[in-house]
């Protein structure tokens, strides 16, 4: 075992005996929800009840130069919360408490730990909308949808989770807790420094409560699943859609025909038979349950000229088959291990190129290779299995080089929602200048100079960079 | 006249003996659109035509502790860009190079000194819609619009400046130029670093252009125009057409009775009489011309239990009407001088109660006091004129701590969207804790480390702070 730079007692005396573990940790303390190529330890793992005990665990870990990781729902995909052996694991498990809704406001302040579906069920019963919606919100926080950003299905209607981020409580490794904004709508007195925290996966600080901007709740859903015969079309669906029933639109989800067909064995009601290039589902919401799902279908009718066949949902049911099917899909497509996943954002344009050029090049590596490809296409992101059948992971750089490169020269990103964490550090530079790094770590140095909390995520401690605010370079350099 | 630091040729080298103004320079580079209490001095202009001109004027400034002023359109409203005569003035007015517009992405990509309405008017041709507007737009400018997190009138529809801004060009005080972030609506690739420069009034650095997310254009405008007995009333209504009509209310605007009646003798067209306490303009956007006005009648005389009169425009020329009303009232306001203006967020629930507070409390200085208010209900942000009777401005300050103090402890913030430049400076400490002004500092710190770049503005140079992120502090501290 590895020996820690603080000492258990230490820990304990700040957060409780029965809030420390330390032998016989529990799994889901080691693994992400999907596994992980990153092999987990945790040797302990610490369980603070508020902000100020965030702060002082941290506070001592810094003064110890002793590494923390920070753990939410273990839902993410890029392995950040795993944990080595060397580190304390501080899990935000008890910070659950959420305050009652502020329906005036339309607001709800809920603590890092409380789950996004507990968040969502508590403000539906006023009537109101936490307009974040992922698969995994049984088990994914609030803390941690804010400290990557999550995106999700509903992202084409209502944005990123930073849209709906009012204010932060945040816990920094001096052991300061600072409460960033307000929960106004319009609040510029100054810079909006909770924008730092959202999206920087946790290495800034550990987001210890968030206060979130809700919508009002809708009161019809509708949807249609559509078979298209390329992007293009799925486009003009989406373009059109988009513009008989402004604001209405809220998933917009592909799935080539391959990732469609992986949910056959599974038996499964298909809303749509096999055997077209690309389908769609479409969501949308509304307030006028007479006449919202006939609007659907006339708006979908009137796409007739970019479709080979379509379903429109005619009651919430048959919508949830619609859903069920598209949810099915990436655990299917998970049991087909091998494979090697991918989340990037590509522009919506060059997509179908990308994933040609991505098919022949891989081919040449792998000839029995195939994508499996299915995503939000409403907001140029898609999810990207390449099954190569490979039996180990050795060659996985190779795969992850093909991947990425040809996404950046199409313009995309090699993370649309998942982050960065362990699993793409080494590709950030694929999308992001090497001055856009070096000042993300300057960042980093500024608020965590010693590099304990989330050490060698999205940015390897050793490797943070020398940017320089007073460069001597020229404007060139 | 005060002697500069960097030499008048050296600038000329970098950016041409045409584009450096010394004598005779015109007032529009020392004035705000509506003057300030600050007065200017313009020693040099400089209008450099590139980022890299941008870039090479600040590094040269830099290395000479020259001051720098970076200025737009001079529609601010808190004398940020107004020049001291030790400052060079940096004037955005020939970065206007507009990119064509990215039909597949919705994006469109300007210059920082492209004007807002000429931005508007572009993406329009393409039947696509920029979601900022002000009525400053003919001279506000893009990159003044991003530095500052302009509001405006779309709010409540759309969200703020920053909702719009996909990526950012920058450029250092050190000479460099970042692009930072891509154009996709999905990027999760590290740090989102393009949030620090916007809202932060260019204490960061200068912003040179800026690619923004557009909408779809709407095919139709409607409006109400409402009068009801109080803001409870005007939320009423407010809540029942965003549920009635999803999606739609794109402005939802107040005018106490005080302020509506300023037009009277203006003699423009009243859309209702005078004589109710509070009246509303509402505008909605949507894509059934067939539909649409006589839909938001039917959602407006849902509400007439809360309605003392209302209304509804049957076409264009009638919505035109509305909002001239509603547009002419800061311009008659700013007529009857000498007045103290404000821009504050108030919790709507919070606002008649903190509105008659400030009332009353002023009245004991100035017994005939009269307030003025109208804004952006549907954001919780309002305008106050504050009409004393003083014919100086020497008691401001005496004003200024009444209406900013009652407004923070209504939980609202001093400002919601004008920002603070030098105007509210001393007041930032209300709405922002001490923690989050010295990490501001910090910030400052870090990216202009000679505090060259609009130097006192937000944050007075010499309190800069001394937040530090290995404070010996106790958690509490």
């Amino acid at each position: 075992m590895v020996e820690l730079r603080v000492r258990v007692e230490d820990l304990v005396a700040l957060v409780g005996a029965e809030h420390v573990l330390t032998e016989d940790v529990p799994a889901r303390y080691t693994q992400d929800l999907w596994g992980s190529d990153r092999v987990g330890h945790a040797s302990v793992v610490v369980k603070p009840a508020s902000a100020r005990e965030v702060a002082a665990v941290l506070k001592l870990c810094n003064d110890h130069d002793q590494p923390v990781v920070v753990q939410g729902g273990m839902t993410g995909l890029v392995s950040g919360a795993v944990p080595g052996p060397e580190e304390v694991v501080l899990s935000t498990e008890r910070l659950t408490t959420v305050s009652p809704v502020d329906l005036a406001g339309r607001t709800v302040t809920a603590g890092a730990g409380a789950t996004l579906a507990d968040v969502q069920d508590l403000v539906a019963q006023h009537g109101l909308l936490l307009p974040i919606d992922l698969a995994s919100k049984g088990s994914a926080t609030i803390g941690g949808c804010v400290a990557t950003n999550a995106g999700g299905v509903n992202v084409v209607g209502f944005g990123m989770t930073r849209q709906h981020v009012r204010s932060l409580e945040v816990a920094l490794v001096d052991g300061t807790v600072l409460t960033l904004s307000t929960p106004l709508v319009k609040d510029n007195a100054g810079m909006d420094l909770k924008q730092l925290f959202i999206g920087s996966e946790g290495l800034l600080g550990v987001v210890t409560s968030a206060t979130l901007g809700l919508k009002p709740g809708s009161l019809t859903r509708t949807g249609a699943f559509c078979a298209v015969a390329d992007v293009d079309a799925a486009l003009t669906l989406l373009n059109t859609l988009q513009r008989k029933l402004p604001g209405a639109v809220t998933a917009f989800e592909v799935m080539w025909e391959d990732a469609y067909r992986t949910v056959e064995p599974s038996g499964i009601r298909l809303p749509l038979p096999f055997g077209h290039p690309l389908y769609v589902l479409v969501e949308c919401r509304g307030a006028d349950p007479d006449g919202d799902a006939e609007r659907l279908a006339a708006a979908v009718e009137g796409c007739a000229d970019v479709l080979l066949d379509a379903a429109v949902a005619t009651n919430a049911q048959e919508l949830a088959a619609f859903w069920a099917a598209r949810e099915r899909i990436p655990a299917e497509i998970l049991r087909m291990q091998p494979l090697f996943g991918f989340d990037v954002s590509v522009p919506a344009g060059s997509l179908e190129k990308c994933l040609d050029d991505m098919r022949a090049e891989l081919r040449l590596s792998w000839p029995a290779v195939k994508l499996l490809v299915f995503g939000h296409l409403g907001d140029d992101n898609v999810h990207i299995a390449v099954i190569t059948g490979e039996t180990t992971r050795e060659r996985k750089p190779e795969v992850e080089h093909i991947v990425y490169r040809l996404v950046t020269e199409s313009g995309g990103s090699i993370s649309a929602e998942h982050g960065v964490g362990f699993e793409k550090r080494s590709y950030l530079g694929y999308t992001r200048s090497a001055e856009e790094i070096a000042l993300m770590g300057r960042l980093k140095q500024l608020f965590d100079p010693r590099g304990v909390l989330n050490r060698d995520r999205m940015i390897p401690w050793g490797e943070r960079g020398t940017w320089q605010s007073e460069a001597s370079a020229s404007p060139q350099g």
